[in-house]
């Protein structure tokens, strides 16, 4: 059956009761707007919307379900980058009404699993008829303590630069089903004070230099240390997107016990310390300078994937 | 220039500047998150997402400036609903990066505009390419009083059923420029005990009867007290969808209080007893059975506008 054959509504009484009722929610998905109870007010409310498009982060061919974990968790890794937690995820979808009532639910389904991995409630959203290809947003919501609010604008000069996991080849490995570093990035902020951090998304080439020029600094990278994916080269370790590692600053003096600690609760997860953040030696240096190589990542409208 | 010329960094420093600085807001768009001081925790987190695509909502032709504005109110208007107020928009644009820079710039100039008359802050968003059409997703926050919060399914039998302004012939006048019934729905939700509310944003013939159906009634409605917009028909009253006036349900003795003290309030704007929310008088009736030429507004994949 096609979506234009079942229509929305039919469509959402079908998914709605598969997404589970989260005791927060006063309103549930179906009504004007969601409504949730919402914490403390001591803590802070974060937003995130980032979306996917079929031809551009997926292929048509691509699994529904592996489309969906991906949206989401696209958006999650961005609460991971400023150690926030998740609540609730609205969806905006763009579809064309000929498409299989089938591939949508299977949409919601890997939605629903990357949701809950994180207790995430999906609260609501909206479905619309296109003429082109599809296009789904995910917006998230969610808080995080104003001390353990990080910013990519922190960093000081001298601090550690830090990656966590392996880094290149997401694109033919992992960049559908990967799991946001949110529990590694609030044990960071709970035990460390991390002074700026951003999630891999476009590349170090790309990110690294964001994270620099938001503290208004520079930065040294020392290229034989990168923790390369398997089978992959420096280039490529800076060059590839979507490895939704973590980058972090952190002061030097803390190395030490970050690294000691780091591997008796995250054994199986890497971190490697890749560089430091330095003072800008002049008005003609800019962060990237300091690798006259760095290729670019990924820039949306300038490179497609 | 194109959008694929200016990438999305120079893009986003371009516009980001232009969108203002709220001052609830810590830390700006641009950063992973957008985050922001929250209200006290007596009140409750409301969250909507809308979306607007080509060649659906509006024509390739349509104005920029017209189309963010639109954009923008749909998900407002979702707040007036509930008797909302809103605070924070996230914009999720997905575009093909062979548009004209100039294009989106005016896009955020409607967004803006419309964000403005309402006091909403633009904390954040995302761009991505597409080799389709353009899709724009609006996702706003904000909060609302536990006492205050309407949702459809509170009506209760015996209930007048009022709207709002007039109705029908929206897709020729006003769909690219409406004002949401944001101020009317907290002046009536702080005046009187609204049972249930919607926004007519598909059609009388669709909305009420999803009211009904929420609130698990029936309902009737006289034909002949209907606030017909200029030149239009019972029919478009019932069918036209965009109308974007509030339809609510509220307790009969309170009609002629309402009546009077909205004349004071709002002299311009009508307000109409258009039906009353009646019981079911049997199973085999259905919320729209008694209106038999009821016919059905706009939905989502079984017609396009």
């Amino acid at each position: 059956m096609t979506l234009r054959q079942i229509g929305e509504e039919k469509l959402l009484a079908q998914i709605l009761p598969t997404l589970g009722r989260d005791k927060r929610v006063i309103i549930p998905a179906g009504d004007d707007c969601a409504t949730a109870r919402f914490r403390a007010a001591r803590e802070l409310l974060v937003l995130k919307s980032d979306c996917v498009v079929e031809g551009v982060h997926f292929k048509p061919s691509a699994s529904a379900v592996a489309v969906g974990w991906k949206a989401m968790m696209r958006a999650l890794s961005d609460f991971a980058a400023i150690s926030a937690v998740p609540e609730f995820a609205l969806i905006a979808l763009v579809i064309s009404g000929r498409r299989k009532v089938g591939w949508v639910r299977d949409l919601y389904r890997g939605l629903a699993r990357a949701a809950a991995r994180f207790d995430v409630a999906i609260v609501g959203g909206e479905t619309s008829d296109t003429p082109g290809n599809t296009a789904l947003t995910v917006s998230v919501s969610g808080y995080v303590e104003r001390d353990r609010c990080v910013a990519r604008s922190g960093g000081k000069a001298g601090d550690d630069l830090f990656v966590t996991g392996t880094l290149g080849g997401s694109i033919r490995r992992r960049h559908l089903n990967f799991v946001p570093r949110i529990a590694e990035a609030r044990w960071l902020t709970r035990h460390f004070p991390i002074h700026a951090m951003i999630d891999l998304s476009d590349g170090m080439g790309v990110d690294l230099p964001r994270l620099a020029k938001a503290s208004k600094l520079a930065f040294t990278i020392e290229e034989s240390a990168l923790p390369l994916a398997r089978g992959c080269t420096v280039e490529q370790a800076i060059s590839d997107g979507e490895d939704y590692e973590l980058l972090f600053a952190v002061p030097s003096r803390k190395r030490e016990r970050l690294l000691k600690n780091w591997k008796k609760k995250f054994p199986k997860l890497p971190l490697t310390r890749v560089g430091k953040l330095i003072p800008h030696s002049g008005p003609s240096r800019t962060g990237t300078s300091h690798i006259p190589r760095f290729p670019s990542g990924y820039v949306h409208f300038k490179r497609r994937r």
